[in-house]
């Protein structure tokens, strides 16, 4: 089952795709948030089943942020150790978060503007990890995993000069530019990905950059939501950005995104997003 | 004006309290949230002069955190000299940025709970600002007060092994436990304070922590609003938190919170908040 949001900016509604078929869920529920992920995802499954949701079409239409805001949007930094190296960094001995907020959720296909005064405007492709039950202080009998309601695409689009040179040591001064989020297309259930081994790939005007499997990250999913469950009760429609793999411009490798660039970013079994950078100096 | 958000933890309704006394606004808006915040606080004030929202009492029940979840909650760090230097740092040159989750959102008096290995839980009582108007790029012709909607009290709960010792030096680590930003009694409108200079205090168990004045600040409220409009776009409903002043654990001066502490804080004009503390060891 794939979850998605359609339409206008502020004004998607719920879709849900079953076996390349859509249905529109807005008569189940009012969005895709907070109050939905903990009994939402059976009850649309049950409602497919029953054949009780209208079909509907989404071509044409614009593709929302696959989630809406209100949710915690958690990054791992330095989850895969080769990012690490071409970082100068070790790879870390438990897993680094920061935040992101909520104007950095997108479309994964919006435009996107590159911020006033920056020149080093750098992609990530990361898989995305939704949470759907509670999860707080879970110990080594607890199954991570049972927490989890699904994973996403995303693009943990990051300015590096305000996230390291301008930051005094804090990323998410350099990870909250507006639109700096690209979320989806969709959010797909577990059932459908085996997360622990997912290609996921990266290019810039066709070139390409980043090309890992989710094998190579550090801490695993579960991992992540074991550990992030110590330090922080994790809520359903929270999102886990679980780190970027190498083949970022910060490597020195290639160079920082220009208006006119186009980004494409691929997760294995979660889709595809798409982007044309413009210049935010005149907006 | 002031804005409250009374009742149960996840039912607040949002009420206004002008010269005493109090008025359902939820036929106006369902709540504070991101929607409200451009047009709200002018038709709120209307419909009081007019009469038109109906009287209300709040005695004897909740106060909700002063914001519902949706906005960021963009935190500046080492904003007052005298706590960088208890701190053991410099104070920053520029805003030193990071956030917290929307699971830390809780009401001003509502219980604490100490979370599991905690040893360093510690207060910090700080000034919040509501942003009203979307800030972007503000440049030194702009007025940044002019998006700011309103002020409030805030208490930024930090628990210093999982910030400082097991973050790899991202400090929402210790940040983001659930309950930790006890937030209100309420939302005061601009002409309700002069934010430039107000008295903030902190005590626990009914000793004196912190006692000093907005006017120490490093950056003032405009410089903030100013600076971050660079790095990101505040939008409708944010609300930055701008610091904590000298006094806390931190220092080595005080002991860390325990089960059984209260811990109250007051900022002239903003209202009071008292939080009794409990173990979250068998929680």
């Amino acid at each position: 089952m794939r979850l998605m949001r359609i339409g206008a900016p502020g004004a998607e509604r719920p879709v849900v795709e079953v076996e390349g078929r859509h249905y529109d869920a807005s008569g189940l529920t009012p969005d895709f948030g907070h109050d939905f992920w903990a009994e939402g995802p059976a009850r649309l499954a049950e409602a497919v089943a029953a054949g009780s949701l209208p079909a509907t079409t989404v071509d044409g239409e614009r593709v929302g942020a696959a989630l809406p805001r209100g949710g915690a949007l958690i990054c791992i930094g330095m989850n895969y150790a080769a990012h690490a190296a071409e970082s100068g960094s070790e790879p870390p001995s438990r897993p680094i978060i920061f935040l992101k907020s909520p104007a950095t959720l997108a479309g994964p296909d919006d435009e996107v503007t590159i911020p006033r005064g920056s020149t080093k405007t750098d992609w990530e492709v990361e898989l995305g990890v939704v949470i759907g039950a509670e999860a707080a202080n879970l110990g080594p009998d607890d199954d991570p995993l049972a927490h989890v309601a699904g994973y996403v695409l995303a693009n943990d689009l990051s300015e590096r000069t305000f996230q390291i040179e301008l930051s005094g040591g804090q990323w998410s001064k350099g990870k909250c530019c507006k639109g700096f989020l690209p979320l989806g297309p969709y959010v797909a259930t577990p059932d459908e990905v085996d997360a622990a081994a997912l290609r996921l790939r990266s290019w810039v005007n066709g070139e390409p950059r980043q090309d890992s499997s989710t094998s190579d990250m550090v801490f695993s999913v579960a991992d992540l939501v074991r550990d992030l469950s110590q330090y922080m009760t994790l809520e359903p429609g929270d999102l886990i950005l679980t780190g970027t793999p190498e083949g970022v411009a910060l490597s020195g490798r290639f160079p920082y995104l220009q208006p006119g660039d186009v980004v494409e970013l691929e997760i294995d079994g979660l889709g595809r997003q798409r982007q044309i950078y413009r210049s935010g100096e005149q907006s």
